[in-house]
């Protein structure tokens, strides 16, 4: 896998790098399997509470969230790379099919980003790194003043519990 | 490859498909080596005067342009999908390293797409599919006025002029 791809510009990608006590395939499995996202991907009091999930270049990337009010909302991405057990990236700049998003979609939100996950070996766990990578300083900022260290390490926290609780079965 | 992703939507999609007298493997080397690209890319009198390719998922996709008159401009986009002389995808919604472009470039350009071209062998020529896929109606409509059907054929037919006139050596 090429790595200098995980190459991070401090100005414009936000980072969470952690060592997790999770073997990397379970990891990978949390992250790619809709019945296991459910379960950790929204921090709370937040819940997702569907995802779907199309494992290949230009396949969906989907996830709907639900605050403890008022209804829930759906990111429709795209997934754009994946390279088994180690590298997963996805985009909510394009769609389905790689289409780009609606105009109007672009304008309303308050950042984009594309998001690199990449998995390798550390002991019997896994090194885990999570890139929110972004177009402009704007919203790089956005994002942090969103509590990306925060939501992005609860979201973690809550994806070694699931796993340490046994729910994969194997 | 899977091909439904080549399916196009009327509404968003603008497609060119003709069957061409080139061999697969040139009309591959024609879209992706930038010393063949600049022979074709623009429609004359616009000329290419550089291009970039890093042919990899993540990679830069970059040409120059230069009119008749005045600065030539650069467009950067990113390589999405690479299958061997069967399909190519690359977006002007990201940059390399699937970075989302910045804010102020969707608010300034007059529309958003991703390429897809799909390669087939049809006798001893090529079936060519060019797909430019749009995120709303309104920027389908914006390149379908800015000349997509003229430009891009003419743009074909100096690719086929190209490799008829037997430039690539082999």
């Amino acid at each position: 896998m090429p790595r200098e791809i995980l190459t991070a510009n401090p100005e414009l990608d936000l980072v969470l790098e952690r060592v997790i006590d999770v073997p990397r395939h379970l990891a990978w499995r949390a992250w790619t399997e809709p019945e296991h996202m459910v379960k950790w991907f929204c921090p709370l009091p937040w819940r997702t509470t569907e995802a779907q999930v199309d494992l290949q270049p230009g396949g969906i990337f989907q996830t709907t969230m639900q605050g403890p009010e008022g209804p829930g909302f759906t990111n429709t991405g795209c997934i754009l790379q994946v390279v088994d057990k180690e590298l997963l990236v996805w985009t909510g700049v394009l769609g389905p099919g790689f289409r780009p998003q609606d105009k109007a979609l672009f304008a309303a939100v308050p950042f984009m980003m594309s998001a690199l996950i990449a998995f390798e070996d550390a002991g019997s766990g896994t090194k885990y790194t999570a890139i929110a990578r972004h177009g402009d300083v704007a919203a790089r900022q956005a994002h942090e003043q969103m509590g990306f260290h925060q939501g992005w390490g609860k979201a973690l926290d809550q994806l070694v519990e699931h796993a340490q609780a046994g729910h994969f079965g194997r």
